[in-house]
This record gives structure tokens, C-alpha cells and sequence, in this order.
């Protein structure tokens, strides 16, 4: 059954089908926290439903255009030989492949961003999307033959261009004329890449400097 | 000697000792990794000299307000118990000595962000700020006798509240009135704060799940 653009806008998904998007199901990875325990993480960077009122917000204008925000980071990932080398083959050269489905998947990634609930679904998901990330899962959901992980270091320093208003911005203003609503849209999209990349560190820890849980 | 308060405004230093402070020092931590490594991190953030420049003058604004700006973050922490309990005793109490020092060094991270040149002595400090948060180090600079770590998490999290603009642009508003070189102090700053929890997440790091280096 082939979907329309508009149902697929109603659903907030890209594509009818993602490769390798397990949102939600048991192939998930699950959660090292609760949803009782992310909440005190929202707390501690002031993330409230203003923030996910904003995020719905920047979803709206976002939709239709995730495609073209992909691109745009992706060629400033290309442009950079240290950045590059995570999404090549062994050989060096451009895995298409891989490309293609992890980009759907990012794309996904905007959307859900700014639409889902962050419930234990959404928590078991980061863990999965951080686990991807690394040597446990790297490569494995696309049959990918690329570099083995990606070092948390450069996720974490890349998050200031995912982050950066000069880019985000125009996005939200081809729907919307409000400057301050604007700058909302983008406070509530940083603090959640916040709290993301503190999500995605869990597989990265080690227990025997941060003991208790990580 | 006593140092007058525009003799330290000229070296950017918060006070004349700052105990615990061993910037540049053989007592500071080395960092896992070298200045020509921090230039690729620095290119993924896409921080530039641009950035630099308007760290500068961010931090102009910040002189003589640091005390003024932790305070507003502290305050920020004492009101959470999941994050207040990182600075209390084991008896529950507030530890006033523990408090005063790390908070003068809190304090002088506020100048050294916006001042310092990002060489390999920074480098090294950086390590030292991160280990200061994990069991190897926490505690021991001023024989405190409080929690054994603060999680990764708590800090990336709390991260969106000390990057918060809201919080932030009052203080360049003091000093400056355009508001667009306000907003590019900002932007400076939070990029900054992006590559320095890079570097914070060495010591937490686990070389099993992300092999390489970290």
C-alpha cells in the first residue's frame, strides 16, 4: 500500500517504510533509565512542556524539508576527511547503501525529535540510536562495511552544527514570521540535543570511573 | 601581594589564589589528546577565530559578574536534590569549604572559556575538569567529603541551562547593545561548551565499546 505525502505528514514520518527503524518495538534496544529517572534529567536542564510545545512547533515547519536539513549537515560532514571516514567503506569509497538508509533514518530522527512523546519507547530508542554508534552496533542494521564506531567526542563537537541557529533558523522561517517564536523553536531543539547526547553516552561509559549506574 | 581588582581583570583571573587552580601547572592532568587533534574537533563544531573574537568579548562582560553568574547557576542546582547531592557531605550537609573553592574555580572556567587560548595547556585542564567530576579525582582537591562522582549525564544535561541565552544575555546586555554581536558571544559560547564536554567525557569513557581512543 503506497502512502501519501499527506498521510505520512498526519503520521509525522518520512517514509512509509524506514530501513532498520526499530522505534518501538522489541528489537529496540531498551533504556539503562526510566522514564521516572529522565524526568529528573529534564529537570536539570530545564526542559518543560514550553520546550516540547516549541519542538511541535519546529516539527510543523521542519516536515517537507528534512531531506534538504540532512543534506546540508551531511555535506559538512563530507567536507571533513575525519568526518567523512565513518560513513565510507572499507576500500574508502562512499557506501551508498549505507547512506541512503541511515539518512532516511536521520531524517526520521528530525521528526521524532520534535513529534514523540519522550516516553520509554523514545528512551529505549535513543539507547538504540547511541548504540549504532558504536562497535556493539555499528554497521550491523545495514550490513554496512565502515569504519567500526564513531568516537563519541566528534557526535558530541558535530552536535554544535545540529545545534546551530544560523542553520536552523531559515528552516523555521519559510512557516513562520515570529522572531521570538522562532528563537523558542530553536532553545527547545538545543535543550533536547542536550539531553540526548547525555543519553547517548551510556554504551560509551565505563563503569570503573563513573560507578553506580553510569 | 595583594592583588588589585584591576591588576587580576587585567590577567583575567577571578582572584589572586584560587586553591586547587593548577592551570598550566605539572599538577594538572594531561589530556588524551594533542592541540592538532583539537583542530579537527574544533572544524567539526565548526568553531573558527571568528568564535574566539567573540569570546573575548564575552568574557569582558562576564568580569567582575562571575560570582554573580555561578551563584544564578548554583541556585539553579541547590533547588534539584538529584543535583544538589553532588556538593553535600555524607551527613547530608552543605560542605561550605567545598562549596567556596570549587566555586572560585567555577568561577575563573567562566574567564578561562572566554580567554584562554585553546592550546594544550587548556587541553590538559580540560582532562583535570573532567576527572575533577569522576571517582579518580572528585573530592580529593579539597579534601571533600561528598558524592564519589557526578554522573556524566547530570552534567551534559545541565550543560543546556549553562548554554542557556535566557540566562546568559542579560549579562552581555550589560556591556553591549547590539544585539546581533550579543547573539555571536552566545553562539560562541555554547560552541565552546559543546567541544568542552567532548573533551569531559574522556575519563568516562569505556575503550571497549568505543575502541581506538575514546
Amino acid at each position: 500500500m503506497e502512502m501519501h505525502t499527506q498521510q505520512l505528514n498526519e503520521l509525522h514520518m518520512v517514509a512509509a517504510e524506514i530501513p532498520g527503524y526499530t522505534y518501538g518495538s522489541d528489537e529496540s534496544a531498551q533504556s539503562p533509565i526510566t522514564v521516572e529517572e529522565f524526568e529528573l534529567l529534564k529537570q536539570a536542564a530545564r526542559f518543560t512542556t514550553d520546550d516540547v510545545h516549541w519542538l511541535r512547533a519546529a516539527g510543523e515547519a521542519f516536515m517537507g524539508h528534512t531531506q534538504e536539513l540532512v543534506k546540508t549537515w551531511r555535506d559538512l560532514i563530507s567536507a571533513q576527511p575525519h568526518l567523512r571516514k565513518y560513513g565510507l567503506d572499507l576500500d574508502g569509497n562512499k557506501d551508498e547503501r549505507y547512506a541512503e538508509r541511515s539518512g532516511l533514518r536521520f531524517q526520521q530522527w528530525i521528526l521524532d525529535t520534535c513529534f514523540r512523546d519522550y516516553d520509554q519507547d523514545w528512551l529505549n530508542y535513543q539507547q538504540e540510536i547511541a548504540l549504532r554508534h558504536t562497535t556493539l552496533e555499528k554497521n550491523k542494521t545495514d550490513e554496512a562495511r565502515s569504519a567500526p564506531t564513531i568516537h563519541l567526542r566528534y557526535i558530541i563537537a558535530f552536535m554544535a552544527v545540529v545545534a546551530d541557529p544560523n542553520l536552523l533558523k531559515p528552516f523555521f522561517r519559510r512557516k513562520y514570521h515570529d522572531e521570538e517564536k522562532i528563537e523558542r523553536m530553536h532553545q527547545a531543539w538545543t535543550k533536547s540535543l542536550w539531553l540526548q547526547i547525555a543519553l547517548w553516552t551510556a554504551p560509551y561509559t565505563n563503569a570503573n570511573e563513573a560507578p553506580n549506574e553510569w
